[in-house]
């Protein structure tokens, strides 16, 4: 298992250094170095939990069969970008929360001489998916597919941002618009579909699979999803910051969180 | 042409409404407005050059062969997934550059109840142009290059961003690194792809073509999109504020201009 994640790892390298010399840009010295850093701050320091699913479930559906290199490789890039995914969303998520810290360290727009540059970093961060996509799966039938997968559920998460954002403007102002349904259909989009249902996704399709045929598969990930948000919830109140990396504000910031929502049925 | 105009404007209210149903996200009252509103802020209240320019150039194409009814609509609908692409980038440049107006009313983010919830709008409108794609363009045996076209350009566009922002901050210390070879790699990345060679590049992708037979055209465009820019850069400074929508910032902002870089030539 140590030895899987640092594979997972060196595929990092090779992704990273690839995406800095990218021919579809010219970079200057300045910028290349700008992406370097951007890149080792937001990509790799978390749990890379969702990145090394790919690689289980794709060896799960191969039922014990021993992967190429090559599919390790492959399963290891999609793993990426769907950290890649991750790492944009907070790097945004954190600016529109004003947060201070993540993963342990000061947010990223926190730094100096970064500031609200990190907007435009989250969308490059976004567009270094479309490149790794097509740098290694352009000629896999399964190609399009991947493609319309994480529009899609980008375009979910991006959603269910937006009701938590909205719900905690309102909120502010009356609670009594926190229930268990809102919070469910929050969390379902905003955290479930990238988190859970995404890397299996990735699996299916590298295994030859239609997606549409594995309804029931999604039903079960976005569940595991909504439950996996309640304990992030509690954390954010009761996790010690030295473990969860940083220092939640839920409750001061008036979150739809499960506690909240308990709480308010009490 | 005002006819022209008025086609394209239904087309508007027809995509909006598809994406205010989409089947993708269970909308709650309140989001399905907030992004009624912010749709109708941010994405119809321009030139729609960009956007009209893929109708004339499919037109041109077709070498006076009038057009049907179903190719006026898919030519619109991708003019209007650069209109989108567009306000994505306006909505988010304008909170980094912390400017006031657009388009002569308030920028986005400025409005009281939006603030930075504009980052996740600016996300949002990005996801919209997948999502059009996917609703109009997923049969069509051109879709995955359209797909690959929109994430080049947007990568193109905010890598260009990027030196902009990375240059301007260098700038405010030390203004000797500005010259016109930085100034056209800024303005052909940040301008000149999605505003000139994207148009034209998409009605050669729904007239059948494959975009690499045509190098030449993209090189063209490009040329006219930095000179469009040194026009803009110029404008900024000596537009009235009434035709160009906006109070021009660019000296004070110490933005690597045109201007700016003839001036440290003399």
């Amino acid at each position: 298992m140590a030895d899987c994640r640092s594979t997972f790892l060196d595929v990092y390298s090779k992704l990273k250094s690839e995406l800095l010399h990218d021919p579809a840009f010219e970079f200057t010295d300045d910028s290349r170095e700008w992406v370097d850093r951007m890149l080792d701050y937001n990509v790799p320091g978390g749990k890379l939990n969702r990145g090394l699913s790919v690689i289980d479930s794709y060896k799960l559906l191969k039922e014990g069969k021993e992967l190429t290199e090559e599919e390790v490789f492959l399963a290891s890039a999609l793993g990426w970008c769907i950290e890649w995914l991750q790492a944009y969303f907070l790097v945004l998520d954190d600016i529109m929360d004003n947060s201070h810290t993540r993963r342990g360290q000061p947010c990223w727009f926190r730094l100096p001489k970064v500031g609200l540059i990190a907007v435009n970093d989250g969308i490059l961060l976004r567009n270094h998916i479309s490149r790794i996509l097509k740098n290694h799966f352009r000629g896999k039938p399964y190609y399009v597919d991947l493609l319309d997968l994480f529009n899609e559920v980008e375009f979910q998460t991006a959603c269910g941002q937006m009701i938590d954002l909205i719900t905690t403007l309102e909120g502010e102002k009356d609670l009594t618009k926190y229930s268990l349904s809102k919070h469910r259909r929050i969390v379902q989009y905003k955290t479930a579909y990238y988190s859970f249902y995404l890397p299996v996704a990735c699996a299916l399709l590298m295994s030859g699979e239609n997606l549409d045929n594995h309804v029931d598969v999604k039903n079960i990930l976005v569940d595991m999803g909504i439950y996996f948000q309640v304990q992030d919830d509690f954390l954010d109140c009761f996790g010690a910051p030295e473990t969860i990396g940083k220092i939640g504000t839920d409750i001061e910031d008036f979150k739809c969180s499960w506690l909240v929502v308990k709480a308010l049925e009490l």
